[in-house]
């Protein structure tokens, strides 16, 4: 059976991105040395890619103000690539003093999103993504760039497929950019539209590394992840705990849950090369740091195979109805 | 485009349970007039098949102890089936008399969970059913069979394909039962297993209704209903609010919630007869009723397409933005 229900070994790359998007989005000041320990056993949990942190104004987002010395005191895994987001030039020259191994920058194909959560149009901010691309060139270090609102804005709807494709056009092309990452940053996203996308990127760049991050706010990030290896994919964002997203509901999903892609994706027979309890035992730890309950349905109710016990008395259940 | 991403107008027929499923679970009675206001709101938000109640012991699950007003009193649209849970013979005659369209029987796949919800062996269980079958079929009222732990039972771990095909076997060859539900009691099942038993079923009973009765406890929900349309079932129970469902782990999700799957397969062109805003309107009175907070992401998110405004400042935004 050559269907995408079956994964026959398939290798699938899980890419972390919980301790910068999950934890910029909390009030809590997670201490350093714990954000460490995270990433070390993100790392030691087989994650692929592993985006630590942004390189962000101390004031506008003081939950990463620590973020050149996490990136500096981690424990470097063979064959894991370090990521972190960075939103200008002094923020890759930072970055890249910190060692990163790529740059992950952020714009939107929305105008509107853009505008409102960058405050430039889409053509001021793809002038400053070339100057940052230009930095990390000088500095061999490699870029990724997020496309948001790729799959719907919340706030204009609709964002045509020419749109999302254009830009990544430019990225690639103009850019040089090693990596693009299709991001549902409201959970928009649905399988039928991301299997197209999907295989309209593959098709028009087999050689860029292509990445989906989806949203789980609707309940289809799993299906959107299935839609997009059966076009061609082979690569997720994904955040541990559930946690981060910006969702725009309150008690709504936000990013999709690394353990319960992973579950899903193991069960199925893809090969994620992720050590699940490692992975569970991580994610268990962000309530006490970030101080509330997380999203992962996989922290709640465990693994598919993780037993009951039987009922106290089942022996005597058996024994009256067998003596019927 | 002729893969399960693309639905192409196929019909699926959606099947409420939240009536008995949900409300049996929660402590609170739900006043009888409320009940039919939900289950007609439910006839008129287009379900194919609406299980109102169940005539257990009023004593075992008082929350259902108005099952025969209840289903006297709801108003019938043309097509609609209304089905009642029964347990026994006695159960069955209190729901033949109260006109349900069909009677729903349950017995587990597994031994331990038989024995350990239902106090009999499966084979004592089964022979119960026959006599409601009998009864059933002497009104001219239609049976299904729902089989509990059809992929996986939370005590004993693997429940083989044989064990739930063999069980199937007898309901429809020995019962005549009109349908047969495989139900995912605790979460457990995942695509390729689902796919395969899907087939398995359809290859054997082409005739014989099948229905698919997932629950959401690890994420897997609309995955599975995918995987089992790509297999050939057009047929799924739900529950509006993702209420009930029995989850094993505090704070995990239970049944799959209608109006999510509603949602999704109809982005992904799937006709299946629902009006959403019908629907999500039902599943939002929930809360008031059972006095908390329901699973249902649609519910707190909204569909696809409810868009958010601009921000307040996004004129001035744009100008500041243009004017750089």
């Amino acid at each position: 059976m050559n269907s995408v229900w079956n994964g026959a070994g398939r290798r699938i790359h899980l890419q972390e991105v919980g301790t910068r998007d999950g934890l910029q989005a909390e009030d809590v000041f997670v201490p350093t040395e714990d954000k460490i320990a995270l990433v070390d056993a993100l790392s030691e949990a087989g994650l692929a890619k592993i985006e630590v942190t942004a390189f962000v104004s101390p004031k506008a987002i003081p939950a990463l103000r620590d973020a050149e010395q996490v990136l500096r005191e981690i424990r470097r895994a063979p064959g894991v690539i370090y990521s972190a987001l960075v939103p200008n030039v002094r923020g890759a020259e930072r970055a890249i003093e910190s060692r990163a191994d790529e740059l992950n920058l952020v714009m939107s194909a929305s105008e509107s999103h853009n505008l409102s959560n960058l405050r430039m149009t889409r053509e001021q901010s793809f002038a400053g993504l070339a100057e940052v691309a230009r930095a990390a060139r000088g500095a061999g270090v490699r870029v990724n760039i997020s496309l948001s609102c790729s799959f719907g804005c919340p706030m204009e709807g609709e964002v045509p497929l020419s749109t999302v494709l254009d830009w990544c056009g430019r990225y690639v092309e103009e850019l040089g950019a090693e990596g693009v990452t299709l991001c549902d940053t409201t959970g928009m996203a649905f399988p039928t539209h991301v299997a197209g996308l999907t295989r309209a990127f593959r098709d028009r760049w087999p050689g860029t590394e292509l990445t989906l991050h989806f949203h789980n706010t609707r309940g289809m990030a799993l299906s959107n992840v299935l839609a997009s290896i059966d076009a061609g994919a082979d690569r997720f964002d994904a955040s541990f705990g559930g946690i981060g997203g910006c969702p725009y509901a309150p008690g709504a999903s936000g990013n999709a849950c690394t353990e319960e892609i992973a579950h899903a994706l193991d069960l199925m027979g893809y090969d994620t090369g992720i050590d699940l309890p490692r992975l569970i035992a991580a994610a268990a730890r962000l309530p006490g740091l970030i101080g509330h309950d997380i999203p992962s349905q996989i922290v709640k109710a465990g693994r598919r195979l993780d037993l009951h016990p039987r009922p106290g008395d089942f022996e005597e259940i058996r024994a009256r109805a067998l003596g019927r």
